[in-house]
């Protein structure tokens, strides 16, 4: 824990790299830091978890950057520090004058921000955040930017697949021990946006709004019995306090010979006490195995309701497997399985937290475009892998509904391009020249810009949805989007595709640079 | 970023999780929220990396932990927020009494620290951290100590091995924009703790007193060429600048066609003018074979000295193919690999902040003893893996030195054992019965006890050590270490044992479970 002081130090402005302010500075001397620059932000590839990898992303963390670049600048403290940085001969590394204009302009009011919002399925080469402003302001936004951006949209693009694979049952975010220090509170809320229903952490459900969730650990139970209690009396002492919110965890001793017969004991008495009981947990062992034994047991007591929890290095494939297994070996137990999944409850920790299989998103931030007299000129970088050449220019995105009213593609053209107006798309793939179609106009159902400005000069311009309205855009987009792009293993390749225009003018500032 | 009041919100004392406060209540409700109790902290494996393991572990996070419970309590906001908690009938979940219990008593003032230092080798089994305190107390810690302790070990841990690989090179740390928001300063302070020798991110970098490293990223050359210049041209320009402190990214065009020649050039005029080049910097392609080039081209210019810094998804297993191709590859172009190897520094990003192959430490916190009538009482969970069962009681870590002076056994007795009187040292293996040794006085040249007092009830009692301290007695600990518990793949099993009373105590509870 830092203190106030070097909290606004760490995690304010100078939040960025060094070779931000190096190139800033340098921008300063060559007198072009206040010429205005376009820097797109996006991803090049879903992410990957080794056997398995997503076929869409789930956008998330605008908000929060947006707080971030509002509040964030050069005071007197930062400038501070920076003069005492030193060259290798010992002298000022950032000069006076330099300093001087960073203490007057070193903050977000030039820039302007256009995004695809929150909540929102995205795919690889979309601009997900657009940035244009002075170039130097632009160039130190970088870090913290992708820094914001990339982890939210990569846990709730986790998020999205477990609650997928849940089959939609409640998701409970469990993380925070194994987080990455405070990274679990912006964890937290990508978790949210992307598929869990609830977390377990305390504090940040207080500020998004949320009740947060739990009941008891094994150490309850553990203290009980140090004190030469048993693990039944623990269950009555649970019971007796939270009569209407009672989840029991059972395993601790045994489940199946200790925990669930305990808990049904704790639960015939709340029944005639007129308490409704509402589920065990189960945290260790074969999870499926034991959901059905403990749903036959508390079936045959007419507890037919009661919810089971499931916990315990969950992600996508564990709970696929989990789901699969319950379907194949329910009815043996005389158990209908779906009955059994109705009634399931998943507390996901370490392995969403961390995006476990791929815990980063490689998103970049790249120079697409500058102003020159007054005129905006878009600029490339060339690579020897062309699907590193970054899309040049001020660009929309487009998302194309087929006459299912399903999605059939992205579009990514120049941002004056009526696309309304064309009777034929045409759709490049955006990095193989051999790869090209046509949509027919009266293929499409409906077009849909999907950047929205959010910043003008700084200025914000834009609502912020709340949580909820940002899950009825998640869930409207995954509702529209083909089941095998939602597939776990092998999806389906969503087409992203650049019009004529983008196209061409790819191809040609590539040739100019050689 | 959230507000001051959110902040404090969700970065102090409601850090935890809701089944923390479930039970603290039930603690309350029952009579036992003051017993005193203890709770160890450790992990039971080792970084599991994939294709390749950990055999030690780097330990780092206490000193931030500890500055975290002097400053985290229940002040009126939190108890406001707790109060408006609901049960599923809409009644109060946590009750004035118990509230204002949380009011008068919600600090870490009654709680005892044992710990390892940090930057201290460290191992499973054993209790990293040793908290005694009010049971109610001691149990809402849980989540922000794991929290804390976790992460920064997992990465003080991957950044030993990358140290490791790169053969003590120069090591940087570049991982901001990939990491985990605002996790990303802990993370930075474990990956100095473990390994890395700086870091590019400059908030961090002041508050914790090294000077941030970095130059210039693609963006500044592609921004030249943008405005008719060229790369040479950005080159000058970045050199005039910085002309004691040059490292030029050479890779924008093409490193071997373009980069490097301009840097030579480049070099050659500020060598001219009386300042010494710094370095090129390398960031893709195959850097190996690159490397070789550059060395060659600089070494025919006269800068056999300039440095060739590395960068791109690099690790410990990329580090380590880089170094073996260079070893074999360099002589057929006529370079020296020693020679070579001497000037490489490696920037780390990604693969490091995330600890890329194992995202988390399973750390865990366990009820170990309890005080019965003013007396410590071992308690036990069993379970049925083996390896889950905690050892119980109040416990002390010996490190036993060879003859050699080498490390040979961790050993864990309870703490009022004294190891030193005993003849032979019997180490049983802490889970399988039948894994047992002797050890001989005469083969034993020293001991140490690794657990050191921080808190007392509260207060501080520990000097931390500077960055600078923990980093030496990293070094003094992986000195003394097998180099086959250091390998990347397959290392060698460092025994952690127990003494003959502990291995009893926890027989004997599980024996008295049953």
């Amino acid at each position: 824990m830092l203190s106030k002081f070097s909290q606004r130090i760490s995690e304010g402005i100078l939040f960025t790299d060094q070779y931000q302010l190096m190139m800033a500075q340098l921008f300063y001397r060559t007198g072009v830091h206040e010429k205005p620059a376009q820097f797109d932000h996006y991803f090049r590839q879903y992410p990957e978890y080794g056997m398995h990898k997503a076929g869409y992303c789930i956008n998330a963390g605008l908000e929060w950057l947006v707080d971030w670049m509002q509040n964030a600048s050069f005071g007197n403290e930062e400038i501070r520090l920076l003069k005492e940085q030193k060259t290798s001969k010992g002298k000022q590394l950032f000069s006076d004058d330099f300093l001087g204009w960073l203490r007057s302009n070193g903050n977000f009011n030039s820039i302007s921000l256009k995004a695809i919002p929150e909540g929102r399925v995205v795919h690889p080469f979309e601009p997900l955040t657009v940035i244009q402003g002075q170039l130097a302001m632009a160039q130190i936004l970088e870090t913290a930017l992708l820094n914001q951006l990339n982890f939210q949209t990569l846990i709730a693009t986790k998020a999205s697949r477990i609650k997928e694979m849940a089959r939609g049952q409640l998701l409970l975010e469990f993380g925070a021990r194994r987080a990455q220090d405070r990274g679990a509170i912006a964890g937290v809320r990508g978790a949210l946006i992307g598929g869990a229903d609830f977390t377990s952490n305390i504090g940040i459900s207080h500020i998004l709004g949320y009740p947060p969730k739990g009941t008891h650990a094994h150490s309850m139970v553990q203290l009980f019995i140090s004190m030469g209690m048993s693990e039944l009396d623990a269950f009555d002492a649970f019971a007796d306090l939270y009569p209407d919110d009672c989840i029991l965890l059972v395993d601790t001793i045994n489940s199946l010979e200790s925990g669930i017969p305990n808990a049904i004991k704790v639960f015939e008495k709340m029944k005639r006490k007129g308490h409704k009981p509402i589920g065990i947990r189960l945290d260790s062992g074969d999870l499926a195995y034991l959901s059905i034994q403990a749903a036959k047991m508390l079936n045959e007591a007419g507890f037919n309701e009661v919810k089971i929890v499931l916990s315990n290095e969950l992600d996508e494939m564990n709970i696929w497997q989990i789901m699969t297994q319950i379907t194949q070996e329910s009815p043996k137990y005389g158990i209908d399985p779906e009955h059994l999944i109705n009634r399931l409850t998943f507390g996901v920790g370490t392995r969403l937290i961390t995006s476990a299989g791929d815990p980063a998103l490689g998103g970049v931030y790249k120079l697409v475009a500058v102003m020159n007299n007054g005129e905006w000129t878009p600029v490339i970088k060339i690579s020897e892998t062309p699907g590193k050449i970054p899309l040049p220019g001020n660009k929309q995105v487009w998302r194309i509904y087929n006459n299912n009213n399903r999605t059939t593609a992205d579009l990514i053209g120049l941002s004056g391009e009526d696309i309304n107006s064309m009777d034929v798309l045409s759709l490049h793939h955006p990095v193989d020249p051999g790869k090209h179609r046509t949509l027919q106009k009266d293929h499409i159902s409906k077009t849909d810009p999907l950047l929205v400005d959010v910043l003008k000069d700084g200025q914000l311009i834009y609502s912020f949805p709340s949580i909820e309205e940002i899950r009825q855009l998640r869930n409207y987009d995954l509702e529209l989007l083909d089941p095998g792009v939602k597939r776990l293993i092998n999806p389906h390749v969503y087409h992203v595709s650049l019009t004529d225009k983008l196209w061409e003018l790819k191809q040609n500032l590539i040739e100019n640079m050689k």
